[in-house]
C-alpha cells in the first residue's frame, strides 16, 4: 500500500492532494468511475459517428455533377439537423419503449412533461450520452438515403421522408432489436447495426429509387452512360471521414469502457474495424484492376465502406483474419454489384445500395461464422423482416409524397441542374463545367 | 477474491483483480482518477477546439470568390499560429493574473524565467491541458474576425490586428469572466463565450469592417450586388467541422469530468448544443423557403452555427426543449441580421456579425430562463461592457494600422484579387473562372 | 470518508449503486482503471494519427496538377489500405520481436496460428489498443513518400514499394529502436518518431526520387518551372488535418495516461506540439515575406509541418519555449531546403524530404538540449543508421521495381496526366483547365 504520494512533474516539486496516511486516502469508487468511462465512450463514439454526417455530405457532393452539388450539401445538413429533431420528438422513445419514456411522456408525447436530464441515470452511463450516441446513428441511417436519389429528387419531398424516417421507420426497426424488441429476444445478433443502420437506410434508398426512376440519359439505347462525379477528392476525403467515423460507430457500440474486458474489447473493434475496411479497398482495387485493366478510384472508396458495413455486424468476435476476409467479401460485392443494378436500371447515384443494403445483408450473414449463440436462419430473418418492413413503408411513404406533392424535379430542371432550378445557387460558380 | 492477476482476453478465462484480500488490491486514488479525467477532457475539448480553426478556415475559403481564396487560407493558418505564440507570450497571464503567472513572471515578462511545465498543477487537473485549450478559445476568437473582413483587407495589417487581439484585447475582457475578474464578481454568466468569445471576435470584426468599408461594388445605386462564395462544399464542410469542434468547445468547458455530476453535465452539453445547432439550421431553413421561396443554404449554414453560438452562454443548464428553442431564435436572427446589415451597407463577407455578434447577443440574454441566479441586467450589462471595450480598443488598432500602414489592398489589386496581388499565388489555378 | 453518496443531477433526485456503508463500497483497482486510461490513450491517439492519412491526402491532392490528383487520392487510401494488412501480415511481428510474437508465429508466420485477441495484454494496455496505434505510424511513413514521387509514377510499382516499406523496412527501423534493438540498447532517443517515421518516410522518398529523376519540364535551361498546385484549399485543409493528427501521434507516444505524471506529460506533449507547428508556420511565413517580397502559403503551411516534425523526437523535455525555436528552425529549414533540392534538380513535388527528412534530421539533433542522458553522438549515429538503411534497401527496391515492371509512366501520359493514361478517371472532370 501507498502510503505517501510525492510526484514531481517537470522540474518542480509536485505535492497532491492525496499523499497521506493510508485511512486518508480517498479512493474512487468503482461505480462512479465506471460511469465516466462509460459516459466518455458515449461522448468520443457520438462525436465521431456525428462526423460520419460531414463524410457522407463530402462524398455524395463529390459524387454529383457539379450542377447538383449545392443541392446536395443542402440535403445532408437538413436530413442531420432534422434526424436530431425528430428522433427528441419521437424517435428515441419508440426506440426503447421498456426505458420509461424518460425524454417525453408517450410516444408521441409533449416536449414540456419530462427532459432528458431529469430523470436518473440507471444504466451505469449518463442517459444523456446515451441519447446523443443514438441519435447519430439515426442521422446516419438518413444519410444513406439522399446518394442514391441525388441529383432528381425536389428537396422538400426527400425531407420529408426524412421526417418518416427518423422519426417512425428507423426507430421502429431499431426497437426490434436495440429497444429489446422481438428480434433481440429470438437471438438475432447485429452488433453496431449492418442491418438495422445500413441495409435499412440500403432498404430505404431502394424504395425511392424504384418509384424515382433513372436519372435522365443514365440509360440511353441499352448502354449505361457514365456520369462521373465532379469532385474526387471531396469523395475521398468523405470516404476517410466516413472511416474514422466507423471507429466510433463500431468501438463504441460496445456501450461500456469501463472494465478491462470492456475496453479491450473497444480496442479489438478499433482494430478489426480498420482492418475490415484495408481488406474492402485492396480487394476492389485489385478486382477492378483485373476485370478493367483500371483501378476505379471511386469502387476502391466504396470497397472501404463494404468493407466497414460488412465487419459491422460483427465487430468484436472475429480474429484479425476473419475481419480481414469479411471486408474483402465486402469489397468483392461492390464490385459486381454495382454494375449489376445499372443492368436492372437501378440508377444508384453513389452506390449505397450495394455499400449499404448488399455489403449489409453480407455483414449481418457473417456473424454466426465467428459469434457462438448465432445463426444463419436467425440472421436471415433478422435482415428480412427489417428489410421488408423498411422497403414497404419507405416505399408506401415514398408513394405517398409523390402522389401528393410530386417528388421528382421537371425534365428540364433536372437537366438544368437542381442548384440553378430548385436553390438559385450554385456550388462552384465560378468554375466553368468542360 | 483474487490474489493473483491472470487475465486472459477474448476466448480465455478471465479473472478480475477487483476482489482480493482488502491489503493486497491497490486502488486508484480517487484524485489521480479525477486528475487523469479532468486532463483529459481538456485535451479532447482542446483538440476539438483546435479543429475549428480549419473550419473556419474552410467556411470562409468556401465563401469568397476564387481570386482571394489563398490569401484567406493564409490569413487563417497565420492567425492561429500567431494566436498560440501571443496567448502564451502575453494573452494567458493577463486573462489569468490571480494565478500566479505560472507561466511568466509579469504580464509581458520574460520566457526565460518560468514555464509552463514547471509549476505545480494544483486545481485539480494538468495546467498545461488547461493552456492548450484556453489557447483554443483564444484563436477561435481571432478566426471570426477574419471572415467578415475578407476579400479587401492586407495580409500584415490584419495580422497586425491578430496580434493586438490575441495578445491582449481577448486576454483582458476575458479575464473579467474566466480569470474571476469584475464581471465574474458581478454574477455575469457566460459558460462557454457566447459573449466572451463569439460577441467579442464580432465586435473587433465590426470595428474592423466600419473603418475598412465594403468591397467595390458591393453596394451599386441602392442595391446589393450578390458575390457568391466559390466552393460551397467547402462552406459545408467548414459548418460540419465547427459543428464538431464544437462539441468540445461548450462540453470542455465544464472544465471537469471526474464525478458523476461532471461527466454527467458534458453529456447533457452535447445533447444541447447539438440540438441548438439542428433547431437553428432547420429553422433557418423553412424561413428562407417561405421568404425568398427558395431554401439557401450559406444561410443554412450560418443558422446551425447562430444556433450554436446561442447556446454557447448556456449550454448546460436548458432543458433540450430549450436549447431547441434557444437555438431556433439563433436561427431566425441571422436570416434578418444578414439582409439588415447590407442594408447599413455593411460588408460582412461571411456574416460573422449576425452568427457571432447577434446570435451571441441572444444567447447571451437567454441565460437567465434556465440559469438561476442570473438576471437579464447583468447579462446586459456584461455584454455590453465588453461589447464596448472590444469595439473601442479594435477601433483604434485598426485605425492606428490604418494611419500607419494602410490596410486596405488598392482599388486595382482588389478587383484583380488578393491572391494575385498580395501573394502571387491562385489557390485553384487551373480551375478557369465563369 | 464517504460514507453515503447522494448525486442530484439536474433537477431529479439519483440514487448510486456506490451509496453504503463504507466498507460496501467498490473501489476502482488501480490497474484496471491504469489499463483502461492507457488503452484510451491508444485509442484516441490511434485514430488521430489515422485522420492524418487523410491529411496527407489532401495535402497531396491539392499540391498535384489537377490531371494526376484521381491518381495521387488512390494512392493514398491505398497505401494506408496495404499499410494495415503489411503491418498485420509481417510488420508488427518484425517490430517486436521480443514480444513473443503474439500476432501470428515466426517472422513471415502463419495467420491461422494465433491472433492478437486471444493472448495476455500484460502490458497495463490492451494489446490490440497498441496495435491500433503502431499501425498508424507504419501507414503514416507510407504516406510520406506517395507525395515526393507525385505526378510520374506509376500506380502498381509505387503500391509494390509500399508493400516492402510497411512489411519490412519500416518495421526492421523501427524494431531498432521502439522493439528495444541496438539503437534504444545505445540510448539513443526518438520519442515519437522524428527519425524513425518521419526522416525514414523521407530516406524511402529520396531514394525513390533519385532513381525517378524529375517531372518532364520541371528544370529547363537551367531554370526551374514553377508547377503549382491545384488546389491550395485542399492542402491547406490537409495540414490542419496533420497538425490536429499530430497531438495523437506525439501525445499518445507517451504510451501511458494512467498516473497524474503520464497525464501531464501527455498535456505538455499536446502543447509542445503545438507551439512547435506555430513557431514552424510563423517563421516560414516572415521568412518568405524577407526573400521574396511575397508570403508562400505552401511554405507557411510547410512550415507548421516541418515546426511538427521537428518537436517530435522529443515534445516532452523541453520547456514551451524551447518548442518555439526547434519549430522555428524546422520552419527555417524548409524555406531554405526546398530551393536547395531544385538547385539539384531533386524534384519533390510536395516538399516532403525537406518537412520530414530535413527537419526530421534536426528535431533528432535538438533532443540533448533538453533530454538528459542524450547526446548528440548517439542522435547523429542513430539518424545515420535508419537513414542509411532506409536509403539503401528502398533504393534497391525502386531499383528492383524499375528493372522489373518499370516505374515511370511513359513520356506522353505524364504529359497527359496520370488520371487519364493510368485511371481514366479525372478528379474534376468539369472544371476546366485554365
Amino acid at each position: 500500500m501507498k502510503l505517501f504520494k510525492s510526484l514531481a512533474v517537470g522540474t518542480g516539486l509536485m505535492l497532491l492532494p492525496t499523499f497521506a496516511l493510508a485511512q486518508d486516502v480517498e479512493y474512487a469508487p468503482l461505480a462512479d468511475t465506471q460511469f465516466i468511462f462509460n459516459t466518455l465512450l458515449f461522448l468520443i463514439g457520438g462525436f465521431l459517428v456525428f462526423w460520419m454526417a460531414a463524410g457522407f455530405a463530402m462524398l455524395e457532393a463529390g459524387l454529383v455533377r457539379s450542377k447538383n452539388v449545392t443541392t446536395q450539401l443542402t440535403k445532408n445538413i437538413a436530413l442531420f439537423a432534422i434526424a436530431g429533431l425528430m428522433f427528441w420528438l419521437m424517435g428515441y422513445n419508440i426506440m426503447y419503449p421498456g426505458e420509461g419514456n424518460w425524454i417525453i411522456d408517450g410516444v408521441f408525447g409533449s416536449i414540456s412533461s419530462k427532459d432528458i436530464k431529469t430523470e436518473i441515470d440507471a444504466g451505469g452511463y449518463s442517459n444523456a450520452s446515451d441519447f446523443f450516441f443514438q441519435l447519430m446513428f439515426c442521422g446516419a441511417t438518413a444519410s444513406i438515403v439522399s446518394g442514391t436519389l441525388a441529383e432528381r429528387i425536389k428537396l422538400w419531398p426527400f425531407l420529408g421522408f426524412v421526417v418518416l424516417l427518423t422519426g417512425v421507420i428507423y426507430p421502429v426497426e431499431a426497437s426490434w432489436q436495440w429497444g429489446g424488441g422481438w428480434l433481440s429476444a429470438m437471438g438475432f445478433s447485429d452488433f453496431a447495426g449492418s442491418t438495422l443502420v445500413h441495409a435499412a437506410g440500403g432498404f430505404a434508398a431502394l424504395a425511392g429509387v424504384l418509384i424515382l426512376g433513372p436519372r435522365i440519359g443514365k440509360y440511353k439505347d441499352g448502354r449505361v452512360v457514365p456520369m462521373p462525379g465532379s469532385n474526387l477528392a471531396l469523395a475521398t476525403l468523405g470516404t476517410f471521414i466516413l472511416w474514422l467515423g466507423w471507429f466510433g460507430f463500431n468501438g463504441a457500440s460496445q456501450l461500456a469502457m469501463g472494465t478491462i474486458e470492456d475496453a479491450d474489447a473497444v480496442a479489438q473493434i478499433f482494430v478489426n474495424t480498420n482492418m475490415a475496411a484495408s481488406a474492402g479497398a485492396v480487394v476492389a482495387m485489385i478486382l477492378t484492376q483485373l476485370l478493367y485493366k483500371k483501378v476505379d478510384l471511386t469502387m476502391v472508396l466504396n470497397g472501404a465502406l463494404a468493407g466497414l458495413v460488412s465487419i459491422t455486424a460483427g465487430p468484436l468476435d472475429p480474429t484479425i483474419f476473419g475481419a480481414v476476409w469479411i471486408g474483402a467479401v465486402g469489397g468483392v460485392i461492390v464490385v459486381f454489384a454495382v454494375p449489376f443494378l445499372d443492368k436492372l436500371k437501378i440508377d444508384d447515384v453513389v452506390g449505397a445500395i450495394p455499400v449499404h443494403l448488399m455489403a449489409g445483408f453480407w455483414g449481418t450473414m457473417a456473424v454466426p461464422f465467428y459469434t457462438s449463440g448465432t445463426s444463419f436462419v436467425t440472421q436471415f430473418i433478422g435482415f428480412a423482416a427489417i428489410g421488408v418492413f423498411v422497403f414497404v413503408v419507405s416505399f408506401l411513404g415514398f408513394g405517398a409524397l409523390k402522389a401528393i406533392f410530386g417528388i421528382r424535379v421537371s425534365e428540364e430542371d433536372e437537366i438544368k441542374g437542381l442548384d440553378l432550378s430548385e436553390l438559385g445557387m450554385e456550388a462552384y460558380p465560378e468554375f466553368s463545367r468542360g
